[in-house]
């Protein structure tokens, strides 16, 4: 198959499972009678079950097993709060308008898009001329403004809809801007991550964790990204669940205690070196990825498991999941390491979750701009002596030289290094004075010995003070759930061959219901008997769906295996009834009394479908 | 105890409260670092546990028990659909300003102190001047900004922080404000409620419940409300999660077939007319309030019954639970009937959840803006004759009489009711020819009789097409929450009775952890099996917190109590540990093995303290 029938093929298979999902109500494009808005999306009912199922094992895998501080911050955010985060100046994205309607996209997009085209359809290129685009796709999140305006107007590249020239790129802030309270005077914004919420109440969570590191806070909430022209669908939105955690921990200690329960594991990783060899991701066990340095440290690389297990056990296709570490150029500065949960679904491969060791960056940001120390203590178990460096201005004889200039002399002297000062202080001992440069007066000044005192003293100290590494696995939920709607779509012949069916094989835990309850026949017997089950089955807290209606066994089966529900009830006695699986269509026969218990068994995993079939009679239809 | 002491009593009480639920972290004022924001608060990490525990506890009782469909809408909304609820226009509360200062105040909370400062400390106030002051505060809700404005400066009412006098009242929509895309030219809100997602999906949900009546959706979600000067903590806040149920139901049925499960319930409510005649609210059974015609119709009553449930099973005490009948200035013209749950605590009674029944006029209002037809259809078991009334406009005739009037005319025509066009047909008939007026042209026009015909004719209609009734909960969380704190707070003397220490008695359901587990000395063995117990609880997903500090077992319980924790597990043995109950102090001695299950099953509810008691040795410390 060539690259255009792949192409042909995933289109398909997108089209098949988007059909699926917005019959089904899995999702509804947002205001949908008002002819909707481009990025915004609800969850229908399927979808809003399946999405409580997800962050509800989030919890319970990552903040109930590691005992984190979840918290709960507002989405509404003052300014200043993301100025210190760099978001107001950097959270941008560089925008072209057509010059004559006005319409607004991004630069990016459409470089890409006309380098993507030539390659794949002009026939008369010349090789050296689709290495070049393939470089310009290479670097695209690298250039400047200038240098992608430059490229749009070398290419000559127009607005897609009408062909009009385009203006030169310039930043598009991509936070919803508000006004907090009712004089105006106050902006804020919706926050484009939740992060910041963690990071501003450090002080507050170190006190609760006792004053202890290491601990790790959570969050999961709504997140804005004001898109400029939103594409691929689900992937892509305005709105947007994130779930994220902070861990804190000593920038000189970043081992992990439970590192052994996760460093077995082997899955597919990206290392920088091999993506920019030209190799492909290979599978690599996470405690060698490690030992190896490929990832930067044990907490990494512990979290890196921990996805790895939360994501495999929502039914994310294991062969279609990477473990990418960033480039040199995508990472930030500050940061020591990243590497990204990236699956694979018909748009290519998604950035899923990022985990990120973003050493001390954020907490020293929100301190320098809040005045208050973000910062962690560890004391001694015995006091340590260390020299410390004493400047001792001598202020009566500073003035009486200097006057009015005396302050800015004081802090030039104060402000001295080791190294200077210790110079300063044998010229002033050879000598009885020397010449001092004042920056702050732009000129050289004569000090002599009797206006400065410079010594060395040996103090005692009981604690080193230090601001805390952050390790930050991110989540967005949206994705990883349109993600796994792909992996866990089929089709299957229906009993006749006449057409087929879509089936979603989630796994009990994700699914949007977990079983349905059927009358063989309408018969107000049996009726009481699925009335008694239901009633059962919402007792112990599993959702399901009873369908009294008189339709065809088989067209029932078909609907809720398109809603992927795992496990279906049918009852054909007042006795016992049976219990049919949806991929293996295998059915067993099970005591009304038991069918509740058993099915919140399944769903909850303290046993499997494998076991029960062991235990109870196959049922053949 | 006069008002004065009892004002003060319960501001010490709420204080005690208060402090408490700061220094714990339950909450947190948002962005504290930087000095706040007013109105916006965190949930730390005990508070971010009860709020999902309460949440998880509504979709079990309500979303589960009746088989609603949750959805899952983004918060941004477009300007058109809360255009079309009403919102844009009239979601506003009337503000005055520092003339000299600018500083914003709501009018009526201005004018609502004055008088009640007047009311409790002006010893020479008239019995006349405070008739008038209490009929204010009665009509506070009820007066336009002309006579708010009046109000005011009658009274010589100034801004309370500089005595400056104050601009007349206008209005301040409560909104708050962005803009969607680039553009600049799409106006959005934060939503001020979560309503409006489920009201534009409504053909939608109905098509996924099978076109059948009646059926409810529900949501949970983030809603905003810019409010001017936000005061009373945590009830006034600008960011707040809401749930909301909207049941759509036949207004010609409000039946519910669930309603005698709930008709024996029997709680204060405070119908209208008792208020009016100033009488308390009284106990009355539900059953009887709907058959006696105080509550609307069943299903309002059904969902009356089942707040009160919800409500008393999270820890609401139930004497100061009230359902409160609005009064006729308060319902909106088109609700059928309204009535709020609410709690008493320190700042009075607070409504924490409505229950209104809204007739059609939400669904009406979505299908004049957007056209899309928001209805269901009743099919008939066999046609149904009806008469029809058919105008036909002989256009010929009408096009020479009237040429470019024409179109007017015609439409005129068309728009008739019975009455007119079967009086018009009678003039005709009598006359061969009337006078008819045409608004639009603003005159008579003189229709003569082959102009148009008018008849009535019989015909089969196989359905009736009607917009549904909605009835609609809709829950704080964050008012119930506090409300929760106020009523599960509680002092009682430490064992050496030197000090007062805090507890609060949540029910094991809501408890933001639901155990401790400590060693009762350092001792390496009796950690082991404290990390052992430790595991097994995670493995049930039951919350729990460690302390193997060697602090003292009454601080430590001292420490838990606060927080709320209803179960201490203490490590005395390898073989067995000691449980104590929070409130009772009662303990008693289990098996290591058995120590998980023992405590998710009184978490879960499926068995109680009570009973464990009886099954297992008591433990006398």
């Amino acid at each position: 198959m060539d690259a255009a029938q792949e192409a042909q093929k995933r289109e398909a298979f997108r089209q098949a499972v988007v059909n699926t999902l917005e019959r089904r109500l899995f999702y509804i494009p947002s205001f949908k009678i008002y002819r909707g808005v481009a990025g915004l999306y609800d969850y229908g009912p399927p979808g809003c079950a399946v999405k409580a199922n997800v962050l509800a094992f989030w919890r319970q895998h990552f903040v109930r097993e590691e005992s984190m501080l979840e918290i709960d911050c507002p989405c509404v955010t003052p300014e200043i709060v993301l100025k210190a985060s760099g978001h107001v100046e950097k959270f941008t994205d560089l925008m072209v308008k057509d010059e004559k309607t006005g319409t607004c996209y991004r630069a990016d997009h459409l470089l890409k898009d006309y380098c993507k085209d030539k390659l794949e359809k002009d026939p008369n290129l010349s090789a050296e001329k689709a290495a070049e685009l393939k470089h310009v796709l290479a670097m695209l999140d690298d250039l400047s403004p200038e240098e992608l305006g430059a490229k749009i107007k070398g290419y000559g590249i127009t607005a897609p809809d009408t062909k009009n020239t385009l203006s030169d790129p310039y930043p598009f802030n991509l936070m919803f801007q508000t006004s907090i309270g009712p004089s105006g005077l106050s902006s804020g914004y919706m926050r484009p991550e939740t992060a910041q919420g963690i990071f501003v109440n450090f002080k507050d969570l170190y006190y609760f964790n006792g004053n202890k590191l290491p601990f790790a806070a959570a969050q999961i909430g709504q997140a804005f990204r004001n898109e400029i022209s939103p594409r691929q669908g689900l992937l892509r939105v305005r709105e947007f669940t994130l779930a994220e955690i902070e861990h804190f921990v000593d920038p000189e200690d970043k081992s992990h205690p439970k590192f052994s329960e996760v460093s077995k594991l082997e899955f597919f990783m990206f290392p920088r070196e091999d993506q920019v060899s030209g190799r492909q991701a290979r599978r690599i066990q996470i405690g060698e990825a490690v030992s190896q340095g490929i990832v930067n440290n044990e907490t990494l690389g512990y979290f890196i498991g921990r996805v790895y297990l939360f994501l495999t056990q929502l039914g994310i296709d294991k062969d279609r999941l990477r473990f990418r570490q960033h480039l040199a150029n995508e990472m930030a500065h500050y940061a020591a390491d990243c590497w990204d949960a990236e699956i694979e679904c018909s748009y290519g491969w998604i950035e899923c979750v990022g985990i990120a060791d973003r050493s001390a960056y954020d907490l020293r940001a929100h301190t320098d701009k809040s005045g208050v120390p973000l910062v962690a203590h560890e004391k001694f178990s015995e006091p340590i002596e260390v020299e410390k460096l004493v400047i001792t201005a001598v202020k009566k004889e500073l003035g009486l030289a200097f006057k009015g200039n005396q302050k800015k002399v004081v802090e030039a002297l104060e402000a001295m290094g080791e190294k200077e000062a210790m110079e300063l202080k044998a010229t002033l001992e050879a000598n009885g004075e020397a010449e001092f440069h004042v920056c702050t007066l732009d000129k050289d000044v004569t000090i002599k010995k009797n206006m400065v005192s410079i010594s060395k003293e040996k103090r005692k100290e009981h604690q080193r003070v230090f601001t805390p590494s952050v390790i930050e696995p991110s989540f967005g939920i949206g994705r990883i759930i349109y993600c796994l709607y792909e992996h866990s779509f089929y089709t299957r012949a229906s009993k006749d061959g006449d057409e087929q069916l879509n089936v979603f094989r989630f796994p009990p835990l994700v699914a949007p219901i977990k079983c349905t309850v059927f009358p063989l026949v309408q018969n107000q017997q049996y009726e009481e008997v699925a009335k008694k089950i239901a009633k059962s089955l919402t007792a112990v807290g599993i959702s399901y769906k009873i369908d009294i209606t008189g339709t065809s066994i088989g067209k029932r089966y078909a609907r809720t295996d398109e809603l992927g529900v795992p496990f279906a009830i049918t009852v054909d006695s007042t006795s016992s009834v049976t219990i049919r699986e949806r991929d293996s269509k295998h059915q067993i026969r099970v005591n009304v009394e038991e069918v509740a218990s058993l099915v919140k068994e399944v769903t909850d995993g303290t046993t499997t479908w494998a076991d029960v079939q062991w235990k109870y009679p196959t049922h053949s239809s």
